[in-house]
């Protein structure tokens, strides 16, 4: 691979060359000369696969870095006295970077032992050493060529197909199979594996509070895989038939959402970083629009990702969060060929966020800046900033009422064993309004938090700690007393882990994940029924594949958190 | 250079590797082993700033086109029956290259004989057929750093250090010096040439009509060098002292424009893609936002220029043309860190542009698309579209009352000897508006057309045609038959053009420039000015260097076309 560095090394900095004195990029490349780790072409594009479903998340795939650190062969940072301080992979070599992916780290990093083998493990040392390469571009009339339809709109079926309560099915995440599991709440069958993209990140449907309401909200479904895939379900048919259309909208992506007039659907690319509108009926793609830019320091940044999505209840709208950006852009949908977009400043490494109880503010974390910002979605301005302990993550998020504070929002974190809760009504407690109730010290650090206006409970994971009985429990807390009243260890099966929560129609139960992420491809994942107020096991659903997210029909439709 | 190439061709198409099939770029590389022309690394940096200086505005600094065509090495184009077409500048050749370069083409392309040596003429030839070096990006510290302030914002003069009637100056671009000359248009004196960035493009200054009417409009110009030098003017200084402030925005630029609140300067960057808002008192950047994107295709394009820059005068707003995407976007400056952006989609390839009387309507040249496309600035969408012939051109533009078609507007072609005149007035006029009231046959190809409310004549000049005695003359055209009533041959020195006409400030007076393109460092070019309503000349205006744009204060700031 030194042919390529030094090709780079070579044009680096090449300007127009007319006497305007630039800064270097503060991307160098190795140079001519340096020895380099070699690896071959096979191991290079597994290695590459690898890093696309491990890593990329949190690094990106130009790996400048984001929730995770920089994983760049070579950076070189002027220091103030003239100086150049040179950090990043080839520095760390081989050895410690193995150490680093086998084990992880206190702040946040997972450990991938038992989930890569050490061979898998060797050539990720290696391939993050060398320059990454650089993705293709996806252009409109691409996406249209990927776009398949299983069912016609025009037999849809004006009934359900099935004599179930749909709207408390739960569609359920089974990450590394690339599917989504339907399960009857009620009866706790699973009825269906949807074949999707691959590890889904999220799923939406239209909603309740829409400005224009959809009929049936929570029929239609949406998909986003990380790969880009977009596919449309719906509810209503025989589970043999739920998948209707989809289509690839990005390489790389996480979130998608639908209009509030349900006309359109709206899909977030990682990479290329961009986000397409497309049509909710017939999966037709319609616009793209990059979302390359500045970030709020007047930085240019090539992968500015789309991080989450979600539709605005009171306005026309979708708030779609540019991570590296550090901007929220509200994308207003009434028309799209004149199509406004309002930047909203606020901090960067946008990453995934949640509704106040009115719909009217936008609680995000800001995760690598350690904050959580807040939008108001009706002027389409910042409203507030919250700086919270390291890198919150919200996930669904959860809203309650304190006793002393009133209305609350909440948080766990990546980086810290700490739930988080703040003050999110600032018409009738404005004194309260954005400012830190108090926070919860818990056993490590997690990935979700959710309750329901039934329960007297707060739950949140700890999925990020590096010792296995706390990745395999959950912590429940007092809505009354802030305080946690029970630590629940829901497997102790090595190398699984408890993730993720979401109560049923009626809040009476609360459903937790057992993420059997060693063999993540068996069936041997569980979801672990509890009652949500004696807080005791009820039941096992079975025979899932890495089950992960799940997302109750009536709740996400309703807004209920 | 053959490696660079071969390393491209070996990395080109490189994706993430998971299933999905990709199209290739329409851009490909030389493959390996095939015979490229050489150059050495000093001719190469010649070429490159020839090319930048010459070149890059039609063509782009990554030569993929724009106005001209693309000029890329090679280029292979999918046919229907699936086999390949290659184009490219390796195909056509180094003597097929210069002597396009040398005598130009009847499409539009300038002949650079006389303009350029020989031995420019062969580097660029052969500088075309590699690839382009990408150049750098530019932070907004980047742009902070270049910020000089020569009279402080409080040193300013309350009113005129002058007895002049500074609202009859004109300020003259002195294209190839980098400077602009300020001329009294009561004494026709020359009182200072003022540096500036290179080639000035165009000058701006608040403006009657704005929303929050500034205090003497006029008497603060700002200017945008193609180097992306932004200087600012006050006209009430001495002379000498005229130059207050510069900040440099980009490292390639055209357009500049002042919000109607008189707060901001807006600069818009050819390289990087990019728009940045600037303190207008004090020349300090504010904010940047990147122009990259998906042009109406939906295909993304990395070189997405700034062309035309204009203030709204009855929203607060900008209309921001940005060329290769295809899209007007009207930026709203009332709360920058909140940036409202409306992407109004119309057509590729937008240039320069005017408003309608009412100034309401922006009127903007698609000119590779040959189309005006006309926007409404208060619903913030588009209006209309008008197919012309090639390539129309209407520099600041005409505005005039026709006695079959009522309010007209119209423009030059850069692509055929044409005068095109369209409706305007679709509030009165309905059946009139936005379709071609007549077509005036010229002896050639221009860049400019002006009129004044106060003459009977629209003026147009021809300077692309490639004879001489064509290239030298301008013709005027009367309002009542819109029938050329005069010819008239500015000057017969060989490689000297006639281009670019602006009123005095009652309209009584016709200037239009001799543009000594072949000796154009030296003080050779004059101004000569005609009785307006006569059409005989009065008088000329010696010891300019290459006077091209001319701006008289008063019609300028009052929007009189």
């Amino acid at each position: 691979m030194t042919t390529p560095n030094a090709k780079k090394a070579r044009t680096t900095g090449i300007g127009l060359g007319f006497g305007f004195s630039l800064l270097l990029s503060s991307v160098a490349q190795p140079v001519f000369g340096q020895e380099l780790p070699t690896m071959s072409e096979d191991a290079f594009e597994g290695a590459k696969q690898t890093y696309f479903e491990q890593c990329a998340g949190c690094h990106g795939v130009l790996r400048k870095g984001a929730t995770g650190k920089h994983l760049l062969p070579e950076v070189k940072v002027k220091n103030d006295d003239g100086t150049e301080t040179v950090t990043g992979t080839l520095k760390l070599g081989q050895d410690r970077l193995e150490r680093i992916i086998t084990w992880g780290t206190e702040g946040g990093m997972n450990n991938f032992d038992g989930i890569l083998t050490p061979e898998q493990i060797t050539d990720l040392a290696t391939y993050i050493q060398i320059d990454p390469p650089k993705p293709p571009e996806m252009s409109l009339a691409q996406m249209k060529e990927t776009r398949k339809v299983y069912i016609e709109p025009e037999d849809y079926p004006t009934e359900p197909l099935h004599g179930r309560n749909w709207e408390n099915f739960f569609v359920v995440i089974e990450r590394d199979v690339g599917k989504v599991a339907v399960i009857d709440g009620d009866t706790k069958e699973v009825l269906v594996h949807i074949p999707t993209g691959y590890a889904v990140h999220v799923l939406k449907a239209s909603e309740h509070h829409s400005i224009n309401e959809p009929e049936n909200p929570g029929r239609f479904w949406y998909t986003m895989g990380r790969d880009g895939k977009m596919t449309k379900i719906d509810l209503w048919q025989k589970p043999e038939n739920m998948l209707v259309a989809e289509v690839k909208i990005a390489y790389d992506a996480r979130d998608v959402a639908v209009s509030g007039d349900g006309k359109y659907v709206i899909g977030g690319g990682y990479w290329p970083p961009h986000f397409a509108i497309v049509d909710a009926e017939t999966m037709e793609p319609r616009k793209v629009v990059s979302t390359r830019g500045m970030n709020v320091d007047g930085e240019y940044v090539e992968e500015s990702r789309v991080a989450a999505i979600y539709t605005t209840p009171h306005e026309p709208t979708w708030v779609v969060a540019i991570k590296e950006l550090g901007q929220i852009w509200q994308v207003d949908y009434s028309d799209i060929d004149n199509l406004r977009i309002d930047k909203i400043d606020n901090s960067k490494f946008l990453h995934d966020g949640f509704f106040d109880p009115t719909g009217r503010y936008f609680q995000i974390a800001a995760n690598a800046s350690n904050q959580m910002v807040v939008v108001d979605t009706k002027t389409r301005k910042l409203e507030a900033t919250i700086d919270t302990k390291a890198l919150p993550h919200p996930g669904p998020g959860a809203n309650w009422i304190d006793p002393n504070c009133g209305p609350v929002g909440g948080t766990t974190h990546l980086g810290t064993g700490y739930v988080t809760v703040w003050g999110n009504d600032p018409v009738n407690r404005a004194d309260d309004a954005w400012k830190i109730c108090y926070e919860v010290e818990t056993d490590g650090p997690g990935l979700f938090i959710r309750t329901h206006p039934n329960s007297d409970y707060v739950w949140a994971d700890q999925t990020l700690h590096p010792e296995p009985e706390i990745q395999q429990s959950v912590q429940v807390i007092s809505k009354e007393t802030g305080e946690i009243v029970k630590t629940i260890q829901l497997t102790e099966t090595e190398g699984y882990v408890a993730v993720h929560f979401e109560f049923n129609q009626d809040g009476s139960e609360v459903w937790a994940s057992v993420w059997n992420r060693k063999d993540s491809k068996t069936d041997n994942g569980e979801i672990v029924v509890f009652d949500a107020q004696t807080l005791e096991e009820k039941y096992r659903i079975k025979g899932l594949f890495a089950p992960t997210g799940k997302f109750n029909v009536y709740n996400r439709s309703n807004h209920k958190t």
